[in-house]
């Protein structure tokens, strides 16, 4: 018994940790959008997305399984990847809130494609992917979409979260940029 | 033959737009290190890292099958996603450079764990994990670590890659952090 209250104990610290040490990995803001069999739109605030490869394009993006709008995503429709910019915080929120299905796209300038897939036209970049592959690991599956279109904006400026907060990259370069040094 | 020249230019329109709209998602840098079966280590500088689970605690990575360091992580040893600050610039250029194997572990404060891991202990934070599961998507896997010690360090500076270029974030905070707005 005091083995298994140690273990927990320790299981526990572990969380802790571990949350500590991710305030620390800072991640672009991007919300993640879709839609459910009926065509009413769906959409989240989400950190844990990173690029997957290129061959094919695609991209994948982290959900907890508890969270309402992975029953969207297992709904198996086209959804977007919408990476925000800066001045997007107020969307950041709305997407994160207790706003519910449609009152989350009460601000920004969304537009559906022609599959209805809605994507965020203002974005940094909008990428508009068709589910390919789920994998179940956890509290969370891991959502990979093969990408169907890319809308490009303007300016790199992306809304970054760290360390419980939203944060913007400083203008400086902390050194010119080498080919071979591009992280893989 | 038209078609089918039109498909291949439109292939390789989506993959540049794609590299452009990934140039502006930012990411904080970690190197992955590990080791082979006979104890030699090796490193990288990788991007595509986020936390996935608490339950298990777990992060992924996505790792091109071209690079080396993807035979190492199929030999299934432990290995270290080492969360980098401002200051690592230097070991993020070295352990993505043409150096091979051991020579990338000549700067930093490198230690081995009780299972021999190597980690950064000097990492803004250092989570050693054991290898618990694989998928194989297009020219990438996706390697899913379950935590076993985090290692945490004092600050919390993130050394970033965005736009090509490496980064730090500014200090000042967009907004108050509210509870129900953390992203996802």
């Amino acid at each position: 018994m005091g083995s298994a209250a140690m273990q927990t104990s320790d299981h526990q610290q572990l969380g802790m940790e571990l949350r500590q040490a991710m305030r620390g990995l800072a991640s672009s803001v991007s919300l993640i959008a879709s839609t459910d069999d009926s065509g009413n739109r769906f959409a989240m605030t989400a950190t844990s997305v990173t690029s997957l490869s290129m061959d094919p394009p695609s991209m994948l993006v982290c959900i907890n399984r508890g969270a309402a709008f992975n029953k969207v995503m297992q709904g198996g429709r086209g959804f977007s990847i919408n990476i925000l910019c800066a001045d997007h915080l107020a969307l950041a929120r709305l997407c994160s809130s207790r706003a519910y299905g449609e009152e989350r796209f009460a601000q920004g300038q969304w537009r559906r494609d022609e599959r209805g897939t809605p994507f965020l036209a203002d974005a940094q970049a909008a990428v508009v992917c068709i589910p390919d592959a789920r994998y179940a690991y956890g509290s969370h599956d891991i959502f990979v979409g093969k990408v169907v279109t890319v809308h490009l904006g303007e300016a790199i400026d992306p809304l970054v979260y760290a360390d419980g907060s939203y944060r913007v990259l400083k203008e400086d370069v902390l050194d010119l940029p080498r080919a071979y040094a591009a992280p893989g």
